[in-house]
């Protein structure tokens, strides 16, 4: 065996995620590493937290970057406020609110699924509805931006509606955090969870997380302990320190990454969050002109759509998979495969971040118009042409 | 607010870990970012897995870094091996046999402690004892090499002892990995977990991790869920591909650290484990000279002692704190304190992996000497003359 460096092939990155990676934040990740209780670190720390606290647009004390990935930033909302036997409403519309039915069963609470259709957003009256038939229930969880269909829910409805059955919620903002609002105080979101490689242009590998001061208190009142070492927030603020002086060693932070991240947000912040939101718009309204003048269509409803994932139906008769791997292999793009039951039926096209350039939407949509009449589908012309006039619009 | 880029200062790390990051590992970090189920992603997992077990001396199929710190390596080795009820010796001589101990409870385990002095290596005698006593038990879990003390333990005989007791094994070798020899299949280790940030020169953040065959058997014949979502091996092992052809997602993986893991793992290979081995071992002994030259002391009898961390008793009197601040503040260099029961008692010089060279040796010993003959603690001197007379023998 004799391995040699990896020298990763350089992609444009227009999937799920991750998105393209700014070379400012791969820049910050390779600083020299120093040790995780160094008083420079704990000073950078510090700076992180305020800034996640803009991103995340709240006051909350706890609010951190998980060290690790979208999903254990999940499962720690799920394993430290859930306690055995606790009822928890899990509004599912895709992938992700499986998948956390998944986090309330193994925290041993009972999941009740109010379900809507895949490339829907989450019916308020059904969860108003739910609440009315449980009203021991004690959580409310839901997907803010589902990243297998492109959904985007009404976050504030939902919040107003669990608050009013005195439910504290868990709300999942992987994709959205940083391409469409998210307004965790305005909201009243109690426990919210994201991911770094979607719209902060950060590599993968953690979670930022906000909890409120109702959910705190929940957490420090638990009767049981949390079922994860790793994950449990008691330990965590130790380290991340909710006023405390000293920090105390809980688990050896990766430091690097955290580097990443923290260029990230220096970046969100010279942008502004709400030019950030604008961007991501743009360069999605340019795209879908693209996609139209194709005679290609979006499986979400406009009003619901997010402009940073866009699920297009796969036209009758074409494989899929095929046109996917052309587009890598001719053009180094990565779009994404739909997942679970709309596997086969979807392409989703990411405009995430630091991918949400007008660059990056006249390259894919004139790579897919060529693959795609290369390959005699039928389709329209004037993709590019189309995409730009709303660009220069 | 208004941050700016963060830019760490240059510091030489021999603490516990972090240790000093090889400028290829910090360059490999920065490069472009890929998807994680890019064809090119999926053939760098490959070698990676081959790599890894080669430093784990191990032909296990299920040898890979978790997408964590070793803190969560730790518990995915305890929650997927243990099911509620089950019995679990623990092996303590320090802090992170503590951690276990926490670990088997919150997995729903019964813990059954073996203590021994912190500072000394496990007492096979009472292993053997415990396991007569309890039968039932099904796992021993014990800490090869304990971070909190540089004491190594006879991994071969407390795994000989587990095995004739019909016990699965977790081995914890997040600081022998890399630095002093760790043999999986020779020794019959069931599970082990390490980090990347010690011996192996890497950022935090990844937690190498194998199973024997009999330990996969036994997470696949599992009654209940793993109570993880995350860290479920039986979901992992279908991204990392145990056997299957194709790919499924699970979680999205850290692409850029592993890319830092990946050139580590080139490196070691490059230098071979057993020249990093004798490496270590040789910086060692130059470190022990100057240390003894001074007239300091070490925790660890000779015998048990870690080449690659070394306690350094802290004379009578001495604030230790302040001596590590001057250290840090002066000479931009960071060595450990002592944890818990050791918490102002040691010193903990690290000498891992890249950071383990006779530059790091005669630095930590010139700074140290000064340091202390500036405070006016009686100390002799000629340290580093007394390391560089054993470097250049």
């Amino acid at each position: 065996m004799t391995v040699k460096s990896f020298v990763p092939p350089l992609r444009t990155l227009m999937g799920p995620g991750p998105s393209d990676v700014h070379p400012r934040i791969l820049e910050a990740m390779g600083r020299p590493t120093i040790g995780h209780l160094d008083p420079a670190f704990v000073g950078m720390m510090d700076e992180m937290k305020a800034m996640l606290q803009y991103a995340f647009q709240t006051k909350n004390e706890l609010t951190i970057p998980v060290s690790a990935p979208g999903s254990a930033g999940m499962e720690t909302c799920f394993v430290n406020l859930i306690e055995p036997g606790d009822k928890v409403i899990v509004c599912q519309n895709g992938v992700f609110g499986g998948r956390m039915k998944e986090n309330v069963e193994r925290s041993g609470g009972v999941a009740v699924m109010v379900e809507d259709e895949w490339g829907k957003a989450v019916d308020p009256d059904k969860l108003e509805q739910a609440l009315k038939e449980n009203p021991d229930a004690k959580i409310v969880a839901f997907v803010h931006a589902e990243t297998s269909t492109g959904v985007q829910s009404d976050a504030k409805t939902l919040c107003d509606i669990a608050r009013n059955h005195d439910c504290l919620t868990i709300v999942d903002t992987v994709t959205s955090l940083g391409g469409t609002p998210v307004m965790v105080d305005e909201w009243g979101i109690d426990a919210v969870y994201s991911g770094t490689q979607k719209c902060l242009s950060c590599t993968p590998g953690l979670s930022p997380v906000s909890f409120s001061d109702r959910a705190v208190a929940a957490i420090k009142a638990r009767k049981t302990r949390v079922q994860s070492w790793f994950l449990d927030l008691n330990l965590v603020m130790g380290y991340w320190g909710s006023g405390q002086a000293k920090r105390a060693y809980h688990h050896t932070a990766p430091i690097n990454a955290l580097y990443g991240l923290h260029e990230a947000l220096v970046m969100l912040e010279e942008e502004g969050l709400e030019n950030a939101w604008t961007r991501h718009q743009r360069n999605y309204q340019a795209l879908r002109a693209g996609i139209e003048a194709m005679g290609l269509s979006f499986l979400v409803a406009e009003a619901q759509r997010l402009p940073q994932l866009n699920a297009v139906v796969v036209p009758e008769g074409v494989d899929e998979a095929a046109v996917r791997a052309r587009l890598l292999d001719e053009f180094d793009l990565e779009i994404g495969a739909g997942l679970g039951a709309l596997a086969g039926k979807v392409w989703r096209i990411g405009l995430m971040g630091h991918a949400s350039n007008m660059k990056n939407v006249m390259y894919c949509l004139g790579a897919l118009e060529s693959i795609l009449t290369d390959m005699s589908i039928p389709i329209n012309g004037g993709a590019v042409t189309a995409a730009q006039k709303v660009a220069l619009a």
